[in-house]
């Protein structure tokens, strides 16, 4: 009988993070930068000019009536939490961000991206303030600059690093990213070739058990606007080039399952709802463990802004239906504990279980107790 | 307005480990000594003849069978956890104890209790392990001698401020116990008459702010079997002096939550059921919010140990409808975020909440973040 261990802060926040199948069904909510452009698009003002009781209102809007849907909610401890943890639902699992909106130039002429952890902020105050994992979002090309994966790699080792110590889950999102001659841009038949690789790829290097990763948050490794059932302009009514099938798609998310050593979901994006629940369903179909979803469940209430009360009444009525829909794309989805590196929940044991494991249990400086048997009295 | 904050930590510790309608709704599985003991008198044994796995393995049995019932389960890290974290709801908040059971010998004739923390364990592992409050089993007398009250006070102390550092709420359960000359025993009328008293007195002295504590567990202040309605036998056919009457039992119950700085639930202290329900609408009907219930919800079951299935089977129907009779006995109770401390759940505010809060709050050395403000791409 296969047996895996895990340290009880990592098993429960699992848990916590799926719903009762096992499947992770969590929502995004810590968008910064995008979210503050959206604002002011719907209100014809610069981002800059979106307040800091707009962005946080925004947020906690979206957490009051996402939230008691969605298995885990994961928000920014800038905007999000200070006022979207009162309306955190009960038995909301919740996320917080490490990282800082944006990315700092890197690499020799500048286009490459690397990624700042939040100053004032720490994986320590994550666990602290109660959150039940740590997400960290990273800029990362595989076939990138030495110094710059080098300058990557090491902030996510640092961050499991400090998971590991603090027993808290790591949920780690790689993203992709044009900087190279030949990549015009994000939305390119040239880049949408590349992108299946460098998905592959990403998933390879932090699947290494360095990183202490526990899942992964990943990008669709196919655009679907270039896939030919839908390259006609399907979803934004641009036509495009065909440079992938429907049978790729579903070929390189099983290729993701099989080189990832960890449970892993699907991200959204940007995109609209209407591509994402493809996405959902071609890699709930492959091996995927559900979605951590953001713009393509909630992106439309920014519209209204900044009428609270329609602004409500999406997210009320089709901020919920997005939900339900992405419940049923993800049906197949498979469970966290039946993930290879588990095979099934009868097989999860606590590492180091039985009679002396609250002693061998380390705190957080990395000491165990005493080893002293404890008199009882009967 | 009033205005409370909390920290994240403890609020979201709170939401945990109360219910949907904010009333606490708690399971105790923390029994060491004395479920030993009930596992011996079952199979005619000598309670140190109990295995760890058979204690074990009852302890996991109440987890499976009632965790998904009550708003929290509390356990401890020597039997409970490691073989129940598998079978903890999904949905249920996790308590875990920080002493050892049993105590120390102490005072002038050695007749007093002294307390001690679970050596090889500590609050920051609890914190560690993901639960959602650590729970303190307090011997207590406030007319106890000066030292042991000291020393007691000081383990409170303690536990408090580690509490507040880790920012995990603090559940202290504070017992009282015969041991003046004029004290026979627990059951007796003498001690009968001064209980309501010393629970009192104990409210009052761990309601101070220094001690930190979030909720108090508390012993029924009148002992039902010598209150005039019940002191004829009525729940263990033993006839007893009637020294209190039902009245008297509101009255402590109204005073005590006059004299609480905090919310509190009551304890079932290894009495029957049909006593406990009794207690619990009492205390409720008095400003209680809710109770944190152990062998009164399960004790039958261990008669029928060893055997698993006919154990299980009990807990499935008669332990469930415990829980369901405690519900409807606590339907008054005062939800925690109604008590006077908070008054309504919208008076909660985040400390120092705000474009800055990720700054000012503190991690587990104490340290603020650097003031800087973030920079931002939009």
């Amino acid at each position: 009988m296969k047996k895996i261990t895990l340290t009880p802060g990592k098993f429960k926040g699992l848990k916590r993070l799926s719903d009762d199948t096992g499947r992770f069904r969590m929502l995004a909510i810590d968008q910064r930068g995008s979210l503050r452009r959206m604002l002011g698009k719907a209100t014809n003002r610069k981002p800059e000019e979106i307040t800091y009781e707009e962005l946080a209102t925004a947020k906690r809007l979206v957490i009051e009536y996402l939230s008691p849907y969605f298995s885990a909610t994961l928000t920014d401890p800038q905007y999000g939490l200070p006022e979207g943890i009162k309306f955190l639902d009960r038995d909301a699992g919740l996320l917080l961000a490490a990282e800082r909106s944006g990315t700092n130039p890197a690499g020799k002429d500048g286009k490459e991206k690397t990624t700042e952890l939040l100053k004032g902020w720490s994986v320590e105050k994550i666990k602290r303030a109660g959150a039940d994992a740590v997400k960290l979002l990273l800029y990362y090309r595989p076939d990138g600059s030495p110094e710059v994966k080098e300058f990557q790699e090491n902030i996510v080792r640092k961050v499991g690093e400090e998971a590991k110590r603090l027993d808290l889950p790591f949920v780690l999102e790689p993203m992709s990213y044009p900087f190279k001659e030949d990549e015009p841009e994000k939305d390119s038949p040239e880049f949408a070739k590349k992108k299946p690789e460098i998905v592959l790829k990403t998933v390879e290097e932090f699947s290494k058990e360095e990183y202490g990763v526990d899942i992964l948050k990943l990008e669709f490794p196919v655009d679907l606007k270039y896939v030919e059932d839908f390259s006609f302009g399907a979803f934004d009514k641009k036509e495009r080039e065909a440079v992938f099938t429907m049978d790729d798609a579903y070929d390189f998310c099983e290729e993701i399952s099989n080189r990832s050593r960890v449970p892993w979901v699907i991200l959204s994006a940007g995109v609209d709802i209407e591509e994402f629940l493809i996405n959902v369903e071609i890699a709930s179909e492959s091996g995927a463990s559900g979605f951590l979803a953001g713009r393509a469940v909630w992106k439309e209430f920014t519209k209204f802004f900044p009428d609270e009360s329609k602004m409500s009444l999406w997210l009320k009525t089709s901020g919920v239906e997005n939900y339900f829909r992405l419940v049923e794309a993800s049906d197949k989805a498979l469970p966290y504990f039946e993930h290879p590196l588990f095979e099934s929940y009868a097989n999860i044991e606590i590492e180091n279980g039985g009679e002396n494991w609250y002693v061998e249990y380390e705190d957080f400086k990395g000491e165990k107790g005493e080893g002293k048997k404890e008199k009882e009295e009967y």
